[in-house]
């Protein structure tokens, strides 16, 4: 029953290329099965049973979520979350448990900020947050006519004559038409990064950022961005995209129309935080290490439950998991909790530089990474070459049946990418798309927003690709 | 870029049956086009850019949910959401908008339900409510000795000595392991449906029943019930998933407790209601008519967002894309808003009755519903024959860069289940199940919970699938 939800896709090309008639196709599943046999296929379904009945990532998640909260790099809370989940690694009985030490870097953002409109009219409050890097204004705040721009490239065009002593307001928002959420979201990008350092370039005092959000509410989505060298240092701030949306309709009627904010961020010296390491040592290549993980701090804001609680919560519920199904993998399994993934991703590079330094001892062939929230399962991307791409392909059916319905061509992850310097295969997980980037970076990314069971499929499907990969490497 | 993702899946089976050299596979997508034309896959992504720039199913739904609200079947509500439906079918310019007159039953919930669990320790409330269809208690409500079974054939083991006078507590929760959360609804629904006439062959003066949902919280959830003829009529009550868990638990400790409820409801004499009809007539065969709809009633506990405003708001949204886009089917398209899925079908089995008089004048090949929530999408079920079943799966290229990724063989929905009389194929819409069950038929169905992409990627599907089929017809 279960198989045969697959099989008519798994027909299709077999139809169209080889001509045969649609009526009399063969199995062709037998084939398949030669890239993992019988007992693969009962420890995917032990992975998956024990996920959707004893799963503990979402109790995991919830202590996280509401008893931890929000998770900023260098706060009291993101040392706690190291602490805790330190102790949780502990208690499941890993082959080692350590930490490895990280610079990062250290900002707060301070008071809350404020905003209004101001038009002939009167003003009207607007809900805007400042960027994480951004300098503050301080109580003084700023105040200034607006010049909105949708790409940054049409700021060389308006030049420093329109420019100066303005206040830029980026208003470029998502493609809707994207199905992938990350795709649009990629698409507006620029904005956030480097719109300050841009638009100071031609005098501005300051920016404005239309929220990278898929959605219209009065939410604003903070998210990293940083000065470039040698350009003056000039306060960044994100406005709902209600708050877009109104400023743009008021510059239309009214284009003298000014904006007042006020921000108190400020970057401290940087401190010296921690990645979480566990390790489940493979039977047979020990020296193989396949990495799982997530990113353990997340932006003041929020609790940080879909970014990237969620992903930290699986990968520990991967290494669960194998624990309590008495699953001994061939090769390595390491669960690396990362920290300053938002803010400079100092705990990739970090761990990137010490798998460097023991090439000699270590091989870290494979990487997956859960960042993309913690919504129903779609499948993985990866980094692999095309003749490992469609073995992991032929694994497609053992978890098919479950929602993971593709292994495509893509990245990995943020916190694993370094570790292309040492040749590791990056796979990605993803879950659907479509609900992230209403709650991404912003106060709305809460546990209540994380379905248990859509939490706990991602988990087991991590888990079931680890495994495979532990399994049978990534020789193709 | 987009096609990309689709490739290395749709590469997959031919590499293991040709066994072809996996780095020099060929591009097999031109076979797969002759199933469909380059104008089809141009129509395909208008219909995606129209839902998801311009869609109306989301402000739709709103107005459903939030200005009319539940709408149980002979309700006030139902009646507006009958004018209010006719009034947007109206608007969007079709070639005929009609009402199709159906009897339907009245059944009332009444006052508030009340319950307590009695042990020797005193009273505690639970969250119960009547379900839909059954005998009310009145203001004396019940109390007896409980026995919990799991499984409707225990009751014959137990045999009358033991269940006279008693109310039977029907305890069989979900099973999680399943992936399709409407497999686990089958698997518990009997309980719900039947046991109250089961229990009372044994002399139970009441039943309680698990609420059918995934999740563990304080929702009853409401649902329909049936009495068999012949057999004494005792009150049918829903406990929420935590209420029946304590009242398991008590019952472990204290065999003898006891349960308390009073319920309100009653049934009726039987009204006239309508079935909401509007069409595109087909350029080509127009007396080839294909049914996209949902139910326009739900239970009168909720607002009914996704049972089944979504399936609704989808279908006319389909409609409205086709007269915006001005798409013309070669086929009639037929959008119909079912009055009484819920409690009875009178709207499906009366709509089937009119297709099998009309049968000389139309053929109503194929219907399309989406009753399943207005979650992000999945793909479609059908119980098309092999060789239908096979040149639809060739259309999921023009799809799948959207989220739709199979088409497999199962039902279609409630509501056109009926048409079977006139060998219409049934097709279900298919959207992701995970949440789907923790509101269904319970207050928490409300329009908060759903997504406008979802709900847009949905209507998007539907409409693109029923294009194909008004293009190219149900002949192999």
């Amino acid at each position: 029953m279960k198989k045969h939800y697959f099989l008519p896709f798994l027909l299709l090309p077999y139809l169209a290329v080889c001509q045969t008639n649609p009526t009399t196709v063969p199995i062709v599943t037998a084939q398949a099965e030669s890239f993992y046999n019988l007992k693969d296929s009962a420890t995917v379904q032990q992975i998956y049973h024990e996920a959707l009945q004893n799963g503990k990532a979402y109790g995991y998640l919830r202590y996280l979520c509401l008893n931890i909260g929000g998770r900023m790099t260098a706060s009291p809370q993101a040392e706690k979350a190291v602490k805790w989940t330190k102790s949780i690694m502990d208690s499941l009985g890993l082959d080692s448990v350590w930490l490895q030490p990280i610079k990062v870097p250290h900002w707060e953002r301070g008071k809350q900020e404020k905003a209004y409109i101001q038009t002939n009219n009167g003003k009207t409050d607007v809900p805007i947050c400042a960027l994480g890097g951004s300098i503050g204004t301080g109580s003084k705040g700023i105040k200034a006519g607006i010049i909105e721009v949708k790409q940054l490239s049409e700021l060389a065009t308006l030049g420093e004559a329109n420019i100066k002593g303005k206040i830029i307001f980026y208003n470029r928002g998502f493609d809707a038409t994207k199905f992938d959420t990350f795709e649009a979201y990629s698409g507006v990008g620029d904005q956030r990064r480097n719109g300050a350092s841009e638009a100071a370039k031609y005098g501005a005092i300051g920016v404005i950022v239309r929220s990278l959000a898929q959605n219209n509410d009065d939410l604003p989505h903070t998210g990293s961005m940083s000065y470039q060298p040698n350009v003056p240092q000039i306060p960044a701030v994100a406005i709902s995209t209600n708050g877009a949306n109104l400023l743009s309709e008021t510059l239309k009627k009214s284009p003298t129309t000014q904006v007042y904010f006020e921000t108190y961020c400020q970057r401290f010296e940087d401190k010296i935080s921690y990645n979480v390491i566990g390790d489940i040592k493979g039977t047979e290549k020990p020296e193989e290490v396949i990495v799982v993980g997530g990113h353990l701090d997340s932006w003041d804001l929020a609790q940080g439950a879909h970014d990237d609680g969620a992903g930290c919560m699986q990968s520990i519920e991967v290494i669960r998991i194998f624990k309590k199904l008495n699953i001994k993998p061939k090769r390595t399994i390491r669960c690396i909790m990362y920290m300053n993934e938002e803010f400079g991703n100092k705990g990739g590079i970090g761990y990137a530089n010490y798998a460097e330094q023991e090439q000699g001892r270590l091989k870290h062939i494979a990487a997956l990474e859960s960042d993309r929230g913690g919504f129903t399962p779609r499948g993985f991307s990866t980094d692999a070459p095309p003749e490992l791409l469609t073995k992991m392909q032929f694994w497609l059916p053992l978890m098919n049946n479950y929602g993971i319905s593709e292994i495509k061509k893509g990245g990995g992850g943020v916190d694993i990418t370094p570790l292309k310097v040492v040749g590791t295969v990056l796979i990605g997980y993803v879950p659907d798309s479509q609900r992230y980037f209403d709650l991404h970076h912003s106060t709305a990314d809460t546990f209540d927003k994380v379905n248990p069971r859509e939490l706990a499929l991602g988990a087991a499907g991590m888990a079931s690709l680890l495994y495979l990969l532990a399994e049978y490497g990534v020789q193709p």
